[in-house]
This record gives structure tokens, C-alpha cells and sequence, in this order.
């Protein structure tokens, strides 16, 4: 419930308060099991929000036959998610991580962490399916930041153009390392 | 000076007595030029800093010698600010863009008409370089999507290494793309 407050108003235009009310807890509560306050909170929402999400990742690409197909259903559920929840639902960890890189070191470091969490789940896949550690690594980088990117044009232009475009790109790059170094 | 409080705390992190400070005015002066207050002040930041994004881009793409050069050194040369500015000094609308996506109009449509104004100035240089228009505007989504997200995961991890992923990746689908459809 606090992460889809992330999600819609952000790390800083969401209050204490606000996340209270929406638990129909009593304020107090939040400083008996966040004692560190909203920080502490928020770095739980990151936490428990990246590793659901890597979870889902994980799911989608198991129960595909094979490495592309996985990586097509994700984008493909992507902008089905935007669409169902009027672009709302989005990654909450991008929101977070863009506001407070410069401002919050714990919250930075956890966000930094959920990326690369991401990064480490998708690189082994990618390398099972035939690629080199190294490239499975710049891909699952590549693969996560395209996401992002697009979630970002997605929600200003309440459109999945963004997300349509690159998940054919990276679907593309993919075949093409999948095919190796070609002689030309 | 606005734009910089935006980009390091967020627009929801930002306070009119903030940007007043920073910018040495008495506080009833942003009133005077601002009548809407923040919200205004927020559109006109977002499109004054669209329309110098947009301005450096065509910049540095046209001093390039070809498209691929002009897409390699928008890429190096974003990767250079980051380190350059310990990773302050990224793309200001995307934050504000998730901040707001889902709970101010005004604003996000100031952000989506950003985007597409990038797009817009990326997709007939793509197309002179030699693909179809459907093509050019397709690769420029994907060129902004991958720059936007590569941003995110930088700013998180304090590293350049999705800046690079990102735009070697870019290039070589413009790379694919410039040499048509291949018949394998």
C-alpha cells in the first residue's frame, strides 16, 4: 500500500500521514516498527518492492520457452500493466531513485541495489540461452535501463509507444547476439 | 537555477522558499512573474530545460560527421556530465515526469511534450542518415527510452556502466537498421 503511494506522488509527496491513513493504522504504529521513520520505511517499500518485481521477472521468463519469448511476454505485460492501471503502475523504484540519488544516501544505495539485483537475475538467463558472461551482463543492463526508459515516456505520454519500441530493439539486439559476431 | 533544485530534490522536493533563496528574489517576486505559483514555475522550467536538451542534442548531433558519430558522442558525452557532476547533473524532466505522471496534468503533459519534442528533433536526422519514417521514429523512441533509463540506473549505482551499455547498444541497432533488412 506505501509502495503504490511511491508510485503515484513519490518518495517526497507522499507523508507519513498519508501512508497511516491508507493502512488505517494508528500514527504511532509506523514509529514502533519504522523507528528510523519515513527513511526506514522507505527502504523497506524499495527492498520488498525490488524483490517482488524480480520475482515477477523471474516467473514470466521461467515459463517461457526460451530466452526471447521471455523477454517479449515481459514487455508485452509491461505495457498491458500501463494500460490496465491508466499508467499509474509503473516501476516505483525509478521514481524514488531519481528523486533522492543526489539527496538520500540509504535510500540511493537501496535503489542501487534493487537494480542490480534485476541485473543479476536476468544476466545468468541470458548467458544459459548462449551468451558469453560479459555480453549477458551489458544486455541485462541494457535490458532493465530500455524498461525504465520507456516506463519514464510511457507515463508522460500516457501511450505505450515507448514500451512497444523497445521491447522490439531489445528483442532485436538479442537475436543478434544470440547469432553471434557476424563475419561482415 | 530552478531546473537544478528540480533535478537534485525533485520537483515535490523543491520549496518555493528554495528557489527563492537560490535565486536571491524576494519571495512575493515569484508571485509576480509566476501568478500560478509552483505549478507555473514548474512549466516553464520543464520546457525552458526541454528546449536546451533539445538544442544541445541537434548540436552535437550535427557537428558529427555522420548520424552514428552524432548518436556515439550524445551517448559519451552524457556519460561524461554524470561523472563530471558525481551523477547531480542528469535529465531534469524525467524526475518530475514519474513525480507527477499521476497526479498533475498540467505538468505531465509539459513532460510528454519534452519527449516528443526530442523525438520529433531525432526522428528526420535518423531518416536523412537513410531510414523510413516509420523507422527514423520507431529508433528515436528507442534512442530517448534507452538514454532516460540509462540515466535512472547511473544515477542509482553512481556508475557510467549503463550509460555505455545503453549506447552501444543503440548504435548497433542504428548500425542494423542503416543496413536494411537482411535476408537470413
Amino acid at each position: 500500500m506505501t509502495a503504490e503511494l511511491f508510485r503515484r506522488y513519490g518518495y517526497t509527496g507522499t507523508g507519513l500521514k498519508q501512508i497511516v491513513t491508507a493502512a488505517s493504522a494508528p500514527f504511532g504504529s509506523i514509529y514502533h516498527h519504522f523507528p528510523g521513520g519515513k527513511e526506514q520505511l522507505g527502504e523497506a517499500v524499495i527492498r520488498r518492492s525490488g524483490q517482488m518485481y524480480l520475482e515477477l521477472f523471474e516467473t514470466i521468463f521461467d515459463a517461457a520457452p526460451d530466452a526471447l519469448t521471455g523477454v517479449d511476454d515481459f514487455f508485452a505485460g509491461a505495457a498491458e500493466v500501463l494500460r490496465q492501471t491508466d499508467y499509474v503502475d509503473a516501476c516505483p523504484i525509478a521514481t524514488i531513485a531519481l528523486e533522492v540519488a543526489s539527496s538520500n544516501e540509504t535510500l540511493r544505495v537501496a535503489t542501487a541495489d534493487v537494480f542490480e539485483s534485476w541485473i543479476a537475475g536476468a544476466a545468468p538467463r541470458l548467458a544459459r540461452a548462449g551468451l558469453d558472461a560479459a555480453t549477458a551482463r551489458e544486455l541485462a543492463i541494457f535490458l532493465v535501463a530500455a524498461l525504465e526508459g520507456a516506463f519514464v515516456l510511457c507515463r508522460a505520454a500516457k501511450s505505450t509507444e515507448a514500451m512497444e519500441a523497445a521491447g522490439r530493439r531489445v528483442h532485436e539486439v538479442l537475436v543478434a547476439a544470440l547469432a553471434g559476431p557476424e563475419p561482415r
